[in-house]
């Protein structure tokens, strides 16, 4: 009951009758007394009501017992409310679904996803959580198209049931590349899709998992039928912010608001309340219909960068393994070195000779590229490279790698790069987008 | 004298003995009339007080000729004032140093340096710009290495007179790159160097040259003896902000205000009036002493992006190429694909073991890597490959080339690596860097 606590806590609340899920104050501190998986054993870790757990120094604090207590812990499984909305959570691994190891001070998988879902009895008040699919479990570093491919046919599956969305929980690392893939791989969308990911694990006092999947399960239940991320907005354990799939970058290796939009505004703040405030119109509605999974997509598809003393030459390489296309993260409006000892004209020209396209995106993330502006551009631009708006790099990677599945010929290929499948090209950028 | 303005405003300026380099009012506007490269021939050029030049249409304007007009652009070269502190300029090409081509819709490059300097004045009144050098006319991404070894030659030689501090102007697209490589290669430094460009290209009434520039003199007078990036700090034009050379990017394709600090706060805010604000005391002041260039380069590294489906492979080839090192741009805190179908962990470990040094960046650009906290990171550590704290993977990829020029032992390579020479690794973070 008390596993992991010291022998003097475990003490004190078998005296005072507090068993583990107990609703108790600690000095200032109301919440609910949460179980301990490792760590420090003098500290207590208490669950808010926003949803945040905090670690308390058991010496020297206050402690009572108070009324309408949380038995969520004592349950065997959670238990489901079937008057609430029905929402499908996914659970593919990462740091959501782990918790530390002490023994190494790092983190490794739970052992079930439900682990995750007892830590955040909230979640059943709002939403009737049903279906926990765990298709595999992977940090998300490890994963790759067969794993998107996967996740979509389950995902349309799960939406054509009657939830009214599904979650997916989902290492952070990659989480951007998926959610751009699941947004090109679902068709005909009509109800909400939202990866989640957290980047402290959830049994760390300072875990964003609660309220990034407390806010989640409020976009579900939302009318915004788009893939998108739904992670902590700020530093501060106020509101998520939701970010369509295709226009969202993960911008900090730590930081909980590390997912940021890019080149447009979120599409709305979450508050964990339950408060929505839609931040961007440009949404698809929650409508009928049957969603579909189509995921033919090619593999081989390289995405390289350009620099300066960069090596041209790779591409060839990569023509040679058989690749199908390339994405150039090109420097700023999409320039390559075309004066330079090592131009890259030639090595593109004879690229886009052989039939492989090769796309034209912008390091600097922000902003778009355009073939017009300077010479060296209009010179890339008379091989046939596709300049791709302001498609973000990872967009473009896994855009082309979707495209290639479904289509063969040059002017097609091209013609789909740029028509905008899944909102990653934005017509005209909110300036108020920039370092968002 | 009034070549490229339309026959009515030729008609109009001779009348009222207004001429080219007048001090005038447009209706609420005040400035002076500037000379018309090309463009709209019904719009005048006006500067501003603040440096910067509007573009207003000439139809139903009220104009009035003003006192205290600028005289410059009818001298045949600027006048130098002998009283004021020398600056150097080294101009090397870009947009700062273009002007439209109205034939094409692109940018050209000025005929001479002298012609940037004859737009903005203001210069001579603040500093006596002697030396204006031009070692070469590229676009920046036509650089290489042997271009930053050239400058930073010269900037050496120049700081090495009496002058106050260097500035070289720079196209912005791979300007990131050569500050890096300048803060490496430039020892024993003493005064400021400060490397500025243009979004915008000097003849566009929105141009950001003269503000830039204005404000890059004023750094070169000041006490920060740092090489680093002057341009706009805003999208307005109140004031720029000084970059170390090592911790700045270029977040987005075309904003005046593009180049933003990562992981840490700009060193300064400086207005064109020469008000300079300390934003981060972490600087080197000026001192005296003889700057030495320290220009020993190994060319033959290469920077890959990892991301899912990402080719380990491509590592023989360049290893197969001669190259001496690696940068991997990784997933957030540094991770490779490890458990996927292609991991990069027996690629990275046979490049190690032939004594070839790897180094972990991250991709996500803000926050640090680390080798600790999860599996597969430790895996990787493994390995041996160096986990470069904060430092950006393109300031990585430059330090790596200098660093082979200068030793061959791997633990020597590591240790340099691992040691903060330029400023380019942070201890701490300030959380006010995150999206600045």
């Amino acid at each position: 009951m008390y596993e992991n606590y010291s022998l003097a806590i475990q003490k004190f609340l078998k005296k005072g009758k507090i068993e583990i899920g107990d609703r108790i104050s600690v000095n200032e501190y109301e919440g609910v007394l949460m179980p301990k998986s490792a760590g420090d054993p003098d500290i207590l870790v208490l669950k808010l009501d926003n949803g945040y757990n905090i670690g308390i120094a058991f010496k020297g604090v206050k402690i009572k017992k108070l009324k309408g207590e949380e038995r969520i812990f004592k349950a065997k499984k959670p238990e489901f409310d079937k008057t609430k909305p029905p929402v499908a959570i996914i659970a593919t691994g990462g740091t959501i679904s782990s918790k530390i190891d002490y023994s190494t001070g790092g983190v490794r998988a739970l052992t079930e996803p439900s682990e995750l879902l007892y830590n955040i009895p909230e979640l059943f008040h709002i939403a009737n959580v049903t279906g926990i699919v765990r298709p595999f479990t992977k940090m998300s570093e490890d994963m790759n198209y067969a794993d998107w491919q996967t996740l979509a046919e389950i995902i349309a599956k799960e939406l054509n049931k009657d939830n009214k969305g599904v979650i997916v929980t989902h290492g952070t690392d990659t989480l951007h590349y998926t959610s751009a893939a699941l947004s090109f791989m679902l068709k005909n969308l009509t109800k909400p899709v939202i990866l989640v990911g957290a980047q402290r694990s959830t049994d760390r006092g300072s875990s964003d998992a609660g309220m990034n999947l407390i806010c989640s399960v409020h976009v579900a239940l939302s009318n915004i039928a788009e893939v998108g991320i739904c992670m902590h907005g700020t530093m501060n354990d106020d509101y998520c912010i939701f970010s369509r799939g295709t226009k969202v970058r993960k911008m900090h290796s730590t930081r909980r608001d590390a997912f940021r939009p890019m080149n447009e505004l979120p599409l709305a703040k979450i508050w964990p309340s339950g408060n929505i405030e839609i931040t961007n119109e440009n949404f698809k509605k929650r409508s009928e219909g049957k969603v579909i999974a189509d995921t033919k997509f090619e593999e081989k598809v390289a995405l390289l960068k350009v620099y300066p003393g960069s090596e041209p030459s790779v591409m060839d390489y990569f023509v040679k393994k058989g690749y199908k296309g390339f994405i150039l993260e090109a420097t700023a409006l999409g320039h390559v070195p075309v004066s330079a000892k090592k131009s890259w004209i030639p090595a593109i020209k004879s690229t886009i000779e052989s039939g492989i396209p090769v796309i034209i995106t912008t390091q600097s993330l922000y902003g778009r590229v355009d073939p017009f502006v300077y010479s060296n551009l209009r010179i890339l631009a008379a091989t046939g490279a596709i300049f791709a708006e302001d498609m973000l790099p990872e967009t473009a990677y896994v855009k082309l790698g979707w495209v290639l599945g479904h289509a063969k010929k040059p002017e097609e290929i091209k013609k789909m790069m740029l028509t905008n499948i899944a909102g990653e090209i934005t017509e005209r950028i909110d300036p108020r987008a920039f370092l968002y």
